[in-house]
């Protein structure tokens, strides 16, 4: 294969160091785009913005040999205007990340950057959302590049044509005990919102809540999560629900 | 059944005439509890805000019996308000719409009304998202009643724990031929961004593009949209592609 084409994009925005990290690795496997929001945008899932225009322009923000553009849009955005005017070819893969924090169980809807990664796979590009357990500033992000390169090169030499959910355990004393395939936790978040009120009166409220597991399995990504696994799930962007099909002809008498 | 609760919401915000007459139908089956965008969220998908807070506030838009809330943030947001905030008990079905425009085919993961619905399937709450296939600021909803009205009491006297996307046809002076149940077509949009440059000088972009369907079947939403017919989907929230595991197990050597 010829040097492959890797266009990069993430949620939480161009400056952030799972970004940075992420283009460093990349640089050495092929030729890097970079079209990334200009803040954060996480919790932006599969947003697009079409009330307002969207800025994308060129910036050089370290020394790397990347191309970088930075957009005011949401991961998607970014995506698809990278598609449409700013790439000449078809990349041969999309990364997205490496997020700071889970994308594991039902996570995953609300993602930005693993929406960023179904963007391309719509567009038959294979691609990947990487994301690491840990929201601190000062994340390590060390133990993550073998397992990143490794699975990248092996997307790349295969015709596989996937979107891959990646979530990396933070860094910790004990070693990750390998890459296991899953499927999303069953769970959901119960919100507990933070009510105040403003100085002029008026009520507004902060979103707060609780993870609640509802799956036992040992292929859930959470569960391989907190067994110190690196979870992959094959993510796929038809929503259709085949197995309620025939309950929902009998229910509508079809 | 003692008369049921029924949270409403949409992203065309609280004064848009699909969820005005979304409403109509639905003081006729049950108490209803209206939570809803202060303005447009289309497209929105299942975004929620995380950096900043929500305002929701008790408002009277016309004469009708439901409970309304003005709310601030997107439609999810709405859903995720009005389970831990708003009402004194889970609702019997949660009803989003009715959105003007499309929200079949790949559009669905675009989209904020539908979003909402499996918002609320997350919380075990069965949920419709209606759209009606029109634009216009005079759409004709009158031949949508029925249809909604049997969809809505149907769901209600099941035990079917299910997320609908329901694709309406616009009025026209061909009767609707009935409702089909339906996969969600295969399709994308590519886009055509329209590149402009601001009075500073600085170049922006508005999305615009074109759908491509990419799906024969006779079972795909599109097509029977396209041939009369109500389109009735269910959804998940499960994007595990499960029909990938074993490939990207042997991608993987795991």
């Amino acid at each position: 294969m010829s040097t492959p084409l890797i266009l990069i994009t993430n949620d939480d925005g161009i400056y952030s160091p799972g970004l940075r990290y992420l283009i460093g690795l990349m640089n050495n496997i092929g030729k890097v785009v970079v079209v990334a929001p200009d803040g954060p945008q996480s919790a932006q899932s599969h947003a697009i913005t079409i009330n307002k225009p969207i800025t994308c322009e060129k910036i050089k923000i370290d020394e790397g040999k990347q191309i970088e553009f930075i957009c005011s849009g949401t991961p998607v955005d970014c995506v698809k205007l990278a598609l449409a005017e700013i790439l000449d070819r078809k990349p041969d893969i999309c990364i997205s990340g490496i997020n700071h924090g889970s994308n594991a169980s039902i996570n995953v809807i609300y993602s930005g950057t693993v929406s960023a990664a179904i963007e391309a796979s719509v567009h038959d590009i294979p691609s990947v959302g990487f994301s690491i357990l840990d929201y601190s500033t000062t994340t390590e992000f060390k133990h993550t590049e073998t397992h990143i390169i490794n699975i990248v090169r092996n997307l790349l030499s295969s015709n596989l044509n996937v979107c891959l959910n990646v979530n990396i355990p933070k860094y910790s004393e004990n070693k990750i005990k390998g890459i296991k395939i899953a499927k999303q936790a069953k769970g959901k978040w119960i919100e507990d919102f933070d009510e105040r009120v403003s100085p002029m009166g008026k009520r507004y409220f902060w979103l707060t809540g609780e993870f609640i597991k509802e799956d036992e399995s040992n292929e859930a990504d959470q569960n391989l999560l907190d067994d110190n696994y690196i979870s992959v799930v094959p993510v796929r962007y038809d929503l259709t629900d085949y197995s309620q099909i025939d309950d929902v002809k009998r229910l509508l008498n079809e």
